[in-house]
């Protein structure tokens, strides 16, 4: 039986490099906007739509809609919210739609959305969840890290790892930057909130005050739910499979 | 005193990211360009010119210039010899000018020429020779990986860390890839060789039976030249300076 490709593009900017036709892209973007994604859905938001650019999301601001907007670590005037994932609490956001545009992100899911088979949200929070349903697919899987600014990062690169972690070399051919991410992880894992100290953005939002934001992003396993992109909006997994 | 910035650029598409005004670049391209440059260069060559096409390489053959191009690990055919280290022995290259291109390495010198402060070319060949030249600069540095076909790759990624790991944070601000790189190069060290077979290009020269190359690639501290860029061509360092 011929392998699964298992891939790893650790900045948005080097995605014209891979054939996404047959794959599985995990999006990736740990401080903040895909664990928010993740968690918002998990707390019964109906839908979240990540769009490009700040002007997008705010003309669709409307009674039916809140609309979140992040640049460089902070919200972005005039928008309920940015992407804490403090601010997607199932009081904030069940049966709620939010339009989100981040300053990596979103981005990421914009420009994989062009040829990708399937396009999924991972983060800390649902990480079992996410290489389950790899595992039960036959597809290819591509790691999509947002990166800051797309250049390559710390937190992205070890989640991809952690991923990775899980998947046998049996069923997947790994590349490269599979094989790195995965040794990347193994080295922060006894300690991730020590590890990704060191990030850049971990700085940045340490000096912005957001160390409980961090700090809810490493949480490990917390949901179940799986963000899953149909057509411009990501749902919970369940009811997009119901 | 301000930091010196200590980035790694893991892929030449990422390098508009980067500002190199104030950088000493150093090109990396483990398998087999600038191996095979830095052995040369230490065997008497009197240049080295790196060029990004074939066509380019090829019209610049005369009766002064050897000219050399690969592709996909092999040599084109009509050339002289490729990027494999044994064809830059004293015999062959000694008091001569090479004309070379290669699939990834000679474009990552190509594309950095643009702004760098100063490009130099770093191998396991002459590692500690490249540590203690950017040691005594007072200039940033950027690690500069030539990957494969512009994507991240295991090679040079951890050779990026060998030279993190003997520069101090005390000195220099390190960017998330330096970080992560120098991770990455604990992990290889007790076994390079086993190490990088993983590697996506380790695979491809095996099945070339390149196996030679490699060995040869990964032997550290076997020179102590390093080729650096004055206008269009690779020198001596003891030679620019002279």
């Amino acid at each position: 039986m011929q392998k699964k490709k298992l891939e790893v593009c650790v900045s948005p900017l080097l995605l014209p490099l891979y054939d996404l036709t047959n794959s599985v892209v995990v999006v990736i973007d740990i401080f903040r906007a895909t664990t928010s994604i993740c968690y918002g859905i998990a707390n019964g938001a109906k839908a979240i739509i990540p769009v490009a650019t700040v002007e997008e999301c705010l003309q669709r601001k409307n009674d039916s809609c809140l609309v979140a907007a992040e640049r460089d670590g902070r919200i972005v005037e005039g928008f309920d919210f940015g992407n804490s994932p403090f601010a997607y609490t199932k009081e904030k956001v069940a049966g709620k739609t939010v339009v989100l545009t981040t300053t990596n992100g979103t981005y990421a899911v914009s420009e994989s959305r062009k040829t990708a088979y399937e396009i999924i949200i991972g983060s800390f929070l649902n990480l079992d969840a996410v290489i389950t349903y790899l595992k039960n697919h036959d597809k290819d899987v591509l790691l999509l890290c947002s990166g800051w600014k797309n250049k390559a990062n710390i937190e992205d690169t070890l989640f991809a790892g952690a991923i990775v972690e899980q998947l046998s070399e049996e069923e997947y051919e790994f590349d490269d930057a599979a094989y790195f991410s995965k040794d990347i992880y193994q080295v922060a894992k006894p300690d991730l909130k020590a590890y990704t100290s060191k990030a850049s953005h971990g700085k940045r939002m340490q000096r912005l005050n957001l160390e409980k934001d961090i700090e809810f992003c490493l949480n490990v396993n917390l949901i179940k739910e799986i963000p899953v992109l149909r057509g411009e909006e990501l749902v919970a997994l369940s009811t997009a499979l119901a």
